[in-house]
This record gives C-alpha cells, sequence and structure tokens, in this order.
C-alpha cells in the first residue's frame, strides 16, 4: 500500500483557511530546532558512529512504540527488550523488524503512526507502508541508508537543523561527554545538559539512601548531614551550569510544594535515609524538596520545569522484567492551583525564576495552567506532553490556553524524545498544527494575517529562547 | 415544519471531506449489526406481538426521553409513568404522546432528538416535525404501523440486519426465554444473556441478602457459607456461557478493584448478610467481588464489561414514586488507574482476558482508559456511553483516544439500549461517525484512503467480533 | 497595523456553513440585550457623567486586562493600581495606556483582546492595532470621543440597545442609586440590583462578624440571635425584590449544600461570629446557609445563581498590596453532583425555583451539569463563565450540553462584566457563536433551518426572559 506524504498534513481541510495555513507554516518550515527539553543520549553524537539497525534505532527504545503492541500480545522481548527475571532471549533485530511492520496498521492515527512515516517518506524514502510482505526489503533500505555517512549522527543534526539540543542526565554524572562535544571544534552544535533529581529527592525512589551518599561524597560532607545534602545539590546545580545547562526537571507524581522548617526537614531527611518515612511523610519531604529546587532555581536561573501526573511503572510484572520506560506508565488526575501555592507565594511574582507547568490530564490547562500562567510571570504552559503530543490534542490544547494567556505564556514546543530520527517529525508537527490553529483564528476575524506571522515566528523560534534562556 | 433526514447527516460540513466520508460510509452501511451489549427485553421476540402504541413503544420506557420533559416541568406519571406512591393515575398513551408532541423542540441538538427524527422518517415515512397540532395524526400514523405484520419484533429484528443481540439478565434468570428463542427454527437471530450481577456483589444493593440466599438455595448450599456463595456465582456464570453468554457486565459507582484474603473476605460477607458492614467495608466488599469476576472471566471466558461512574437515583422522591431508569441518573467523576490497578496487576496481561472500560467522565478517555488499553493486552475502551453516545461526543471520544491508543483497542459500537426501535439508528450514527472521523484524518494526510477503508470495516465487524467473542 | 473587524467573525470557516451562520444571525444581531447578571456600577448611569479616560475606563478596572500585563512582568501600580503597602505612586493614565499598547500583542487570541478590538473598532472607529508607536493619538481619540455626549453612560446605554441590565450589590446597601434610576422619568432602562450575600454567610470571609452586626442591626434583633439572622438575610432578600431584583447570587469556592438542624446551625452561628470554627465547620455553616438560600428563594422568587470553583486571591502579596480582583483569581476542580445533592433533595423538582448553576471547571459541563438540568425542572446552565467566556470554550460548551440537555436548559448568555462598554461586544460574540454551533447542526443534518430559527431567537431572547423571571 503506498506511503506518500501529503505536502498539505495537518492543515485544516476548508480550502481558504488551508491556504493561509500553508503560508504562515512557510514562514517558519526552516527555522532551526531549538529543543530544550529531551532524553537523546548525548553519547551517540560524540562517537558518531552508525546506528546499528532498523529495530535499535526505531523499536527498542521507542515506548511510545513498543506499548501498542504489547497491549495487541506482543511479548516485549520478541521486541529487543531483554526480560531480566526468565532471560528469554531477545528477537533479533531482523525479526523484530518483521513484528513491528505485521502490526503497522496499529499506529493509524496515533502520534508515533505520524512520526514514523514522516521518517520513513522523508528520511528513508520509502513509499509503501509496512506489512508483513515488504518487512524485510525495508530493513535492508534502511539497513543500507544506516551504513552511509549522510546517516551518522551528526550528518543528521546538521541535517535537521538542530540548533540546540538538550539532554536529560543524572545529577552526579560528570558530564564528560557534553564537555567533550562542546569542546570538539568539528561539532558546533549545542548540546547541553539538563539536571534531573528526581531520584535525589524522593525518597520512595529506588536507590535515594545511595544517591544521597554519592552526593555526600561529592561534597565531602557527612551523609547524614542534611545540609551538606542541601549544598551537595546547589553544588551540583552550578556544576550543570558550568557546562551550559539551562534547566532542571522535575518528574513528580503529583505537583506539591511543602514549606517546611529546616528542623522538620532535617529530621524528615534522616528518616528518608533510614527508610522509615510514612508515605505522607515521602510525600512531605518531596514537597519541601521541590520547594528547595525552587529556591535554588531563583538563586542560580536554571529554569525550572516540572512533569507530573504520571503514574510509572503501573504494572509490577512487566517493570520486574524489562525495567522503566516500556510503556507501563499511565496518567492521572493532576491538580495545580492548591498543591503549588506555598511556591508560587514564595517565587511565583519574581520574573526571572521560570517554572513550566507540563501536564498529560488536559482538563488542567483551561482551568488551572493557563490561569496560572496568565498572572504569575514566572509560571509558563508546558507544550503537550508525551500522550497529549499528537495533532489532535495539541489543538485542543492551543484552544484550551490561547483565549486565557494568549500566546506568550507557553513554552514553545518540546519533543522531550529519545527517539532522535523523529525529531524533525515532531517539529515539523507542531509547525504546522500552529499555522492551522492560526489560520482558523484569521479566517474567524479573530486575529489578521500580519499578526499571525508575527506569533507564529515567535512560538517557535523567540519565545522558547526566553523562556528556556538560550 | 417538514422533517427530512438529509442523506449527508453528520458528514463533515467541508464538501471534500465530506465526499470522502460517504464513500467510507458506503462501505460499512449495509453490514449487519452486532450488539453486544444492551436492555432489550428478550420476550417481545419471543412472543413477537405487536408492540401497543406509540407512547408504549418510544416515550414510556426511554428515561432519555423523559428526564428533558421532567425537567420542564412535565409529571412523569403524564408520560405514563406509575406513581407508586400517590397513586395518582397515568395518562393514556394519546395524551402521553401529545404532551411529547408539544415538547418535541426541547429535543433538538440532543442523541434523543436525532434518533427519534431518523425512526419517524425512515419506519414510519414521518414527513413533519411533531408539534401540538400533528400529535394525533402522528399517532394514529405510528398506530397504524404497529398493527402491520412488518412492524412485529422479529420483521423488525430481521430488517434491521441484527445478527446478534445482547440482552441484560439477573444472575438467577432461568433463562427460559433465551433458550426458548435459540430452539425456535423460524427464529435466525443469535439473542444472547448477559450475566450482570450488581445486586449479588454490592452489599449496599436492594435485595443484596435475600440474592445471596437465592444463590445458596440454588446452589445448595448454606446462605452463610462464603464458599458457596462464590462456588454459585460461578456456577451461574458457567449457566449463563451454556446459554449462549458472551459476557459480564458490572455498573459500579467506581471503578475499585480490592485484594483481600479469603478469611477477610468471608468476615464481610458475614457482614453484608447481616446489613451491619460501614460504607467503607461495603466499598471493600464490592472491590473484592469485582477482582473475584475478574478471576472468574478469567476462567470462563466472559468478556467482563464495566460501566463506573454513575450516582443512580439521585433524586429520592422520584426514585421512591416513579422507581428506577426514570432519569434521575447523573454522572459523577471516574478514576481507573489507581482503584483498578490490583485487577490489571493480576489479570491486566493476559490476552484471552477482555476487560472493557466504559466512561461517563470523559476526562478519562485520553488521560486514563487509552493509556491502559494502549499497554495492557486484556484492556479495551468502551463505546462512548450513555449522556456521551452524541454525535459531538462520539467525535472527542475518538480524537481523545485514537492519537494515544489507534483504532484496534475499542470494544467496537455499544448501543446499551432498551429502545428497540432505536437500534438501528444508533448503529448508523456510530457508522456515520466513524466514517466522518476518518474522512478528516484522510484529508489531513494523517491517514490513506486505503487504510480508512481497512478500519472502517474493522471497527464496524472485526473489533467487536473479537472483543465480544462472538 | 491595520485593525478591521470582519463582518463574518466567528462564524464557521466553511463556505455553505458560513452562509447558513451569517443568516441565522441576522435573526437575533438587532434584538435589545438582556443582562441579568453583571458587576456594572450603576452610578455611573445616574450621574451619566463623562468616562475620565481611557486607561480608566478600559485597564485600571478590568482584571482580564491587568493580569496578562502583570504577567509580562509589568507592575499592577504601572496600571494604575494603587499599592496600598508601598504607596508607589500609580502610574498616570497616559503612561498606563502607552503600557497597555506596547502589550497589545499579548492578548491576540484571547476574549479580552477580541472584545477590546470590537470596542476599538466600533465605538471609537479605530482603524489600527494599538502598538508603541500610535498610543498617544489613539489615547487622544479615545479620551476625545469619551468628552462628546454620545459617549455619555446613558447614551451608550441606549445605543447598546440594554433593555435590562442588573448589578451585584452588598445586601445592606440600601438601594439609593437604583430607586432613583427607578424613578427617574428621563430614565427608561431597567437596572436591577442583585443580592450576594457571600460575605454575610461565610464564617471565613472578611468582615463576617461586621456583617453579621449590620444585618442585626438592621433588624432590631440581637447579633447573637441565630433567627434574628435568618430573618434579617430574609428581610433583606424582600428588600432588594422590591427594589426589582430578580436573583440572588453566590460565589462558592465548592458548591456544598448542608443541611442541619436549627439547633446545631444555630451553635455553628455563634462560633462564626466569635471566629473560632474550623475549617470544616466553616465549611458547614458555609453550606448550611447556601441551603437557606435556596430555602428563601423558594419562599421570594429570587433566582439563586450559584458560581464556584475559583480560588480567590491565590497570591496573598498582589492581594495585599492590590486588593481582590485585580487578576489572581485560579479555577480549581469542581463538583456538584454529590455536594449540592441535599439542595435538590429538597427543592430540585420545583418548577418555580430557577437555580443557575455556573462553572470555570469545563469538565462538569458535560458530566454533572448538563445532566442534572436535563433532569431537575429546578436546574438551569449557566452560560460559559470568566475564564470560559471565549469562542472556543463557548462552541465546547455548547456541544458538552446541548447532546444531553438541548438548547432549553441554559441560562442564555450572562455577559458577568465590569467593563461597560465591553457589553456590545460580549453579546454580539454570544449571538455570532450561537449562529455559529447551529449553523453546523443545520448543515449536519442535525436540525432544520426552520428549527435552527426558531432556537436562536429563543437563546438570545425568549430563554433568559424566562429563567430569570425578567
Amino acid at each position: 500500500m503506498k506511503l506518500d506524504l501529503d505536502p498539505d498534513r495537518l492543515f485544516p481541510v476548508d480550502p481558504a483557511t488551508r491556504e493561509v495555513a500553508r503560508a504562515l507554516y512557510t514562514e517558519v518550515a526552516a527555522l532551526p530546532i531549538l529543543s530544550p527539553h529531551g532524553h537523546v543520549d548525548p553519547a551517540i553524537l560524540l562517537g558518531n558512529v552508525p546506528f546499528p539497525d532498523p529495530a535499535e534505532l526505531l523499536i527498542r527504545y521507542d515506548h511510545y512504540v513498543t506499548r501498542l503492541m504489547h497491549a495487541a500480545g506482543v511479548r516485549l522481548c520478541d521486541l529487543g527488550i531483554p526480560d531480566r527475571v526468565s532471560g528469554t532471549p531477545v528477537a533479533p533485530p531482523r525479526e523484530v523488524w518483521r513484528t513491528f511492520c505485521a502490526h503497522w496498521h496499529l499506529y493509524a492515527g496515533t502520534a508515533s503512526g505520524y512520526w514514523l512515516q514522516h521518517e520513513f517518506s522523508e528520511l528513508f524514502g520509502i513509499d509503501q507502508h509496512p506489512d508483513a510482505q515488504n518487512a524485510d526489503a525495508l530493513f535492508d533500505t534502511i539497513q543500507a541508508a544506516l551504513a552511509t555517512d549522510s546517516f551518522r549522527p551528526r550528518a543528521l543534526f546538521d541535517q535537521f537543523g538542530i540548533e540546540v539540543l538538550a539532554t536529560t542526565d543524572d545529577p552526579m554524572d560528570d558530564l564528560a561527554v557534553h564537555r567533550a562535544l562542546a569542546d570538539d571544534p568539528t561539532f558546533s552544535g549545542r548540546v547541553l545538559p539538563t539536571f534531573r533529581p528526581d531520584a535525589y529527592l524522593n525518597p520512595a525512589a529506588a536507590g535515594f539512601a545511595g544517591n544521597v551518599d554519592r552526593l555526600a561524597d561529592w561534597n565531602g560532607t557527612e551523609p547524614s548531614s542534611y545540609q551538606g545534602y542541601i549544598d551537595a545539590l546547589a553544588g551540583r546545580r552550578r556544576y550543570f551550569a558550568d557546562h551550559g545547562a539551562v534547566s532542571a526537571d522535575h518528574g513528580v507524581l503529583q505537583p506539591l510544594a511543602v514549606d517546611l522548617s529546616t528542623s522538620e526537614a532535617a529530621s524528615l531527611f534522616e528518616g528518608a535515609r533510614a527508610g522509615t518515612l510514612s508515605a505522607a511523610e515521602s510525600r512531605a519531604f518531596g514537597g519541601h524538596m521541590l520547594l528547595e529546587m525552587a529556591r535554588m532555581s531563583v538563586a542560580d536561573g536554571l529554569v525550572m520545569t516540572v512533569h507530573p501526573g504520571v503514574f510509572r511503572n503501573h504494572n509490577t510484572d512487566t517493570f520486574t522484567r524489562f525495567g522503566a520506560d516500556t510503556g507501563h506508565d499511565i496518567p492521572v488526575t493532576t491538580t495545580y492551583v492548591d498543591p503549588l501555592r506555598p511556591l508560587l507565594e514564595k517565587y511565583g511574582n519574581l520574573p526571572d525564576f521560570h517554572l513550566v507547568l507540563f501536564a498529560v490530564d488536559e482538563t488542567a490547562y483551561s482551568r488551572e495552567i493557563a490561569p496560572l500562567a496568565g498572572f504569575y510571570p514566572s509560571v509558563y504552559i508546558g507544550a503537550p506532553w508525551w500522550f497529549l503530543d499528537a495533532p489532535d490534542a495539541v489543538l485542543r490544547f492551543r484552544a484550551s490556553v490561547t483565549e486565557t494567556a494568549g500566546f506568550y505564556r507557553g513554552s514553545g514546543f518540546i519533543d522531550d524524545t529519545r527517539a532522535f530520527l523523529s525529531i524533525p517529525a515532531r517539529h515539523e508537527m507542531a509547525r504546522r498544527l500552529d499555522a492551522a490553529f492560526l489560520a482558523r483564528l484569521v479566517r474567524e476575524g479573530r486575529t489578521d494575517i500580519r499578526s499571525a506571522e508575527r506569533i507564529i515566528v515567535d512560538l517557535v523560534d523567540t519565545i522558547p529562547r526566553k523562556v528556556f534562556k538560550l
């Protein structure tokens, strides 16, 4: 079955509106990609070795892709993910690829399906939908392309027009890869680390006590010292900032800031290290540390991004066998207005403090996040995230937040991906949808074309530079 | 005022998109109706006696219809529903019909209005909107039609193209009607019972203790025996399966699974029979029994459908006077991810276990149900239910779930109706909306027409057969 | 940059649908404005003095406008709002105006931007978008217009076609302004007071004890007398009704009705006066008083409107410095079905009792409010309020409620504004959106053009007259 990309894809279907969208998109189609938050491994750019094979590159690490096949009854080991418990051998890459192609119809209408068809067509020149019959041929086509110099990571980085790419890193990472990239005269891209301290702040996280020890060790203080712990975190943040980091990212189940006294916090810290906190105490300590992170952001200027509302590792069996980030993360109801108030009371009105609030519970957009960002100078509306980073959801997002907060309180598009090859597809999608949304407003007499032309450039370029202090 | 059905009804307004929708709809317009969950009384098919009159057929039992007139100030007894308390005589059918016709404008834009105008036009050839003036004439027209052989239930069953019709039944029902229908060589339709045990599982349900006694009596065990109770339920499920049932249905206020030990459960069972449980204990026992039902579904293969989130009988006065299912049921906030986790931990990854999650809180679609169904092989997304079974709500549903879960994790359309005559209107509506949704995706370059042609047939035919094991 | 209003603004983009919308809008464009709930100061109509300047008229008191500039880092004192703490001098009007014009791009796509561009163009003949360069010229243009007789409040009242304008008033207001307006033979408009007793019912409100004293004083009873308090409230309601009031309005954090015995209530009343209630007791007393207000509405016929779900004064710093209604109010999750049940159990089925439920949590529309209004004769669906009173939100609202409740269970449009000049823009927006929504339904074959013509007149005229007993 023929696969070809519609040049007017994602534009509104009404012809006159489509024409406006096309014109608006033209204004931004060639602008550089700014990716201030994501999960690409920077080592691929340092090493610049060819990607191994289509399955490893496009399937195995992309939990958007693996989860739908798991739902269809495919075992994760048959998608290349090792089963740590049973030790069942993983399928070889060509088998993984065949399985994927046989299930390609499952992705119709999904965000992943949209990005993948973009990648197949634009990057590999594939003009057929994958299926059981053509799986081997497609594997060979992609494999052959990957062996060429133009498919090496750095060549793609250039071809994609990436200006800034932020990674997500452990607070104790030495950032040697980032430093080596920055020092490499043959590589001109900006690859920035991001401070992601969840496992150092949340007493319920696996490895919390060991992480605290590592912080203390680096800081030369006693692991039992709460002040040492705080100082070490501040120190590691400075280390990240010195290596180019512009933001610190926080993944929490619920957005929650708790204002504890130092002695209360120190007492909970002791329990956290000992693993003796109740669930409520653990939440309180985590909430306190979120507030501490805000305080440090005010001091060191790192943008604070919060990604809440996901029940991680919902299924114990698959988590135990296949690990995190393999598809079993499910959103939950999320609220911001009450639980984040202590943070906003303290720092909400400081314009140099930037707090970007993401959501997977889209009800929060019109009810909470847009109103907060429409008042507090510090608050920015995070781009649609994860399950919501898809065409219809993005348009719902724009319609939900714009009437309250306008176009200038958003974060700009965030791809948040570990799928390097999908980066241009994602940014192109976002730009096309911005054009589509603005075109409708122009045609409905709500804004005029000159304003829309300014806005779309600001959305793609000016705003993310400002919000992320690039 | 002239009533005529637009042949392009429910298709997108953009001409080119409409043309695609029309073509897609043509692919499925004539496919047989599969109705794996609903509330039609099977006795009407066994008896095959003419329907009595328009009011009895179209008004009196349809709480979608009666509630809007109640809101407009009409007394339910004036719609033919007996008042058990006051004993006020019910209005005669022709009066009920006149009242309805005088209030016809209230239904503009509603799902019921849409179905009724379909029925008036397609079944009865009525070409005027009902009003106070033409009420008697319309009554006579419908009455005359009902007296003809082609309006007998079995003739309509054939004319509607129904292949499978599931009913909803009490666990102690002897299913004699179903057996008689299955044994009738002159009737070729499949009419399947559905096991609906709410009043046998929820200690707060009216008649719980008596129901437990009936189970024990049938099972030949002591009413006080928890094991006997469990065995009896399993036995009645087998009885249903032996009579063709493919699913067990669960109406609960909140989806909740609780994993109790047998001794804890037995102890709560004793309190449930005695009526001494606290509200929390009652919820815990109900949650435990939902988990038990899942266990039994794994064993006997009955599809588990869950219809949560409705505050039944919200108004005590009308409930006392007019009984259940007369319009006073109101949705509430519903969550699935946390409360159903014990069930999904135990059985979520079993592909032969089918769990269909319905919702009346539409915020759960994108946030919880689609992500759950996009990972767990057992979970299917229930079609828009009750208040959400209407054109705009259905399109919102599709837009909310498809980007996360694609087209292959849904239940297929479920009419869930007690209004026999509305069945073709409802299925036609669903098929037109699937065509409308897919046509937009085609025109937006998100899927191609060949894929859409396959998908729409799968939505209408392949998927419900697979999900409900038909 | 040129500013001109599209004559087809807000109509659907599809040409054939747009034509239907245009025709429907024509039916209602010239109908009088009914404004049964809002915040205009009646003294401006009594005094009929010219409005002072563009900043005072359009910026300083409009917290929809000031909040977005605050979010952009502008100090509220630079928008003309006095800082009570620091005493920083406020910017003079021309400076405020310059600041606003320089930030005009922030309002693109917002409801405020839409209304303001309407006002600039239609009222002041301005044909350029505001910016830093033309700020002074625009200021002068508006200032000059305001000095003319045709821009005096009464002339605008006539020009706007306002038939009824309700204000919002303190229960102890003597309503002298309303009486003087009613007695003025040179003024023919109806300006009605509205009873808004929040600060007399909620023990947590600032000034509660003093308000109780004032009630007792007026009533000639002891402040400690619960019965005197109740009688005084009933008396003040009668006083309002005698001065033309048609409704009592209730702003509450959560909709909550609590059925206490008189002795329980009297005991809490004592604690409320003394300021000794716990948060839970305070909520209970407030909930009890909401139920009392419903009881009084049944007795005196005042329509009961409830505006819940807003966390007022979320930011202590700006509240302390700049006071209420300056932008720091943020919506929260709101539910109605459980917490309002005691009220609906008692009075829900009384058709002469009118209860209008508003929402800023739009998830409640399809889930709770439409189903409640689709059954209870007393319940009406409040028009989209505050953050939701904007084009896309209004269309989402219509799509959310209509399929369940039809067109006849809504309140009619409510402008709820303190921005007098925005009243025609807001009502025009509502009428255009009603036309847009109905046009789509006509073109989708869901209703016909004759029905739509009737419905839009009912929406704009018949329904608000009936719901608000005008």
